[in-house]
């Protein structure tokens, strides 16, 4: 990634907020990444630490009802005071029965003999093929080494946690608070819901900001539905997507509930991950575009329908191929709309008005093309009704999307 | 299409049935279908008539809330007694407002005039790109030819409603009932729940079995719904799906209701639609395999299952590559899998465990390549629970469907 973290145009960096090296951590934390032998080669086992011991925490998982084992113990863990995490690619750890679920709490409790910390504050998160074996002896004897070798740069730790993305994915801000200026850091790894052919969106954040275990859940909660909830590579949902939040305090600014601090906090952390979310969408294996579908109207029929929009095959390969192809768009729309006589709706592409009422008022698709060949494409559907809104990103299909995930994986 | 119609290992051929000339009609219909410009070469319109004016019938359309002026027209029909249909490719006549639906009902009024029936006994289908004008004129001259060149052979018509199809979808069936022999034919067109690119999937059926409309509106209802709708290419629901079924009763061989009659007929309409169905599958486009998923478990559990991982991009890359990458079918069933400890699953490949329990007990993938390199892949997937099984017939995904989508329209 060369230029700005924040590189689209979909996402406003807040005001306050000054990017500072990427790799940088806040104040408290430490960060390792070792090639550990779990791929063939680079970095691929992570631990992340916060010195500080009041250090509070959230975290939120994949809703797929199938998950891997680092999941099933992360929950298991005291997920509002997390001091450390285990990362690793190479294998999810899913599907695997007992032996992958040992293989997990043994991470958990290596990492906090090391470290000095409770088990039930180590995270774990895994991300590869799902259904072989994780060598439990590969990944403990990495556990060591990443200790052995913390230190305050996150550069390893954002490399050992890739798959088949095709850089990192990093930020470190300050953001400045009425009470003074706070970092918050994070490290991402995903091209979309799941990763093609491997798994997974993982993303890990750190701020050296003071708050409350439930401030940092709430702010998790309601950043997390506006970046990671809100893109989709192939609609396909992992065994295994993990964020992890942990605010250590070691600037000692606070954050009270509520609070003017807390609003640009949360506008930081929003930004941060909005963006990550669309590094993982334009990383889709194979992507071109980035599309963004933003529709209004009755509340509970605006989520279906752009899901649908944005996971429709056909709306994606018009949108690899520069095509403005709205049909595909309404049919993709109508497919999960309540049916009856009422879908009449408005589309703008690009901020031109191309239906009107539910008819076309475009005479030449051509005129349209030069509208779509952007890197990112906006389409706002208007449907009957009102009081809701809603945006999905999302990547084109291309054949390179195919070719990637037919390969064998054996 | 070479060889038997009943191609697939799927569908048995019931023993009371013989497969006639591919373009033979029942007694009593007749048919044609003409080049009327609509498309750049080849014929694009065609009207099948019954000359029983006591013909009975029956009607099933697309479920998407938006749909094409043509089946807007045809639901208000009398969908119980057609005496004739007029269907048309080069264009869905989808999106064209109030200057669609003048089209649909000048076609219906003037094939009705022709024909000499009324016009609510006209259906009408249309299938093409959406969004753009039908030329009104031409389809009307495209009407009038038909009708002067009606006949006994079912081959113009049939090659009238193709798109992207690669060839011709129909049959004619000798059924055996008890009190004699009547004749059972179809045309149909289509690549999947849509074609790519283009839309739909039309079907236009012909017996001349006599029955009540309440006996041709319950077999259409069931068998519909084993066949149609129990297939995906894309997981995209057409704008325009159109079946049509017509009894005339010029056998003279009647169908009372809950009899021996009504049940053997009934196998034989149920095997053709479903080979019907088969054949829209292996047609779409750039499919390589068609792949079986049967689910069993809880009712409410088996059939978003089934369409999840029949949709999935991955699951349908893995059956293009022919890779036996199970992993994929278990996440995409957990992705809509109501979430708690409870999903524990058995999956067979072509008849061979390889998950117990929800544990792999495979050790290594490439034993089951050769399970997956045919042109049919069985996968069936058993849930906790029982009271549920279900089936989805699905393409695989190749780089040729995106190329083919990702072309311009305009």
């Amino acid at each position: 990634m060369s230029g700005p973290f924040f590189g689209s145009r979909w996402i406003e960096k807040p005001e306050h907020v000054t990017e500072l090296e990427p790799t940088a951590l806040p104040r408290g934390f430490r960060a390792a990444g070792i090639a550990a032998g779990l791929e063939p080669d680079g970095p691929d086992v992570g631990v992340l630490y916060c010195e500080r011991p009041q250090t509070v925490s959230a975290a939120r998982f994949t809703t797929n009802a199938r998950v891997g084992a680092p999941v099933v113990a992360s929950r298991e863990a005291d997920l509002d005071r997390l001091r450390a995490v285990v990362a690793n690619s190479g294998g999810s750890n899913t599907g695997d029965g007992a032996r992958g679920l040992e293989t997990a709490r043994a991470t958990q409790e290596l990492a906090a003999e090391l470290l000095d910390v409770e088990a039930a504050q180590v995270g774990v998160a895994s991300t590869g093929v799902i259904g072989t074996e994780l060598p439990r002896e590969k990944l403990l004897a990495g556990v060591r080494s990443a200790v052995q070798q913390l230190g305050d740069d996150a550069d390893g730790f954002s490399r050992a946690i890739l798959t088949s993305d095709r850089a990192p994915k990093r930020a470190c801000l300050e953001v400045e608070l009425p009470g003074g200026q706070v970092r918050l850091a994070a490290q991402a790894k995903g091209a979309g819901m799941i990763s093609p052919r491997f798994a997974t969106m993982l993303c890990f954040v750190q701020t050296d900001a003071e708050m409350s275990a439930e401030t940092v859940e709430l702010l998790t909660g309601v950043t997390v539905k506006r970046s990671f909830d809100r893109i989709t590579v192939d609609g396909q949902l992992s065994t295994s997507d993990t964020v992890f939040v942990l605010a250590g305090g070691a600037s000692g600014v606070r954050i009270e509930p509520e609070s003017a601090a807390e609003l640009r906090f949360g506008e930081a952390l929003d930004a941060l991950l909005r963006q990550l979310a669309l590094l993982m969408v334009s990383d889709g294996e194979g992507a071109k575009r980035v599309g963004r579908i933003v529709v209004r109207g009755e509340s509970e029929a605006v989520e279906p329908v752009a899901r649908a929009i944005a996971n429709s095959n056909l709306v994606k390969t018009a949108l690899h191929g520069g095509d403005p192809n709205f049909g595909r768009i309404l049919q993709a729309a109508g497919m999960v709309y309540p049916p009856g006589n009422g879908f009449v709706a408005d589309l703008e592409i690009e901020g031109r008005l191309v239906v009107s009422g539910g008819e076309a008022i475009v005479d030449d698709l051509r005129e349209l093309e030069p509208l779509v060949q952007g890197q990112e494409v906006e389409y706002v559907l208007t449907l009957p009704g009102d009081g809701g809104e809603t945006e999905v990103f999302f990547s084109d299909l291309s054949p390179e999307y195919v070719h990637f995930n037919a390969e064998y994986t054996t």
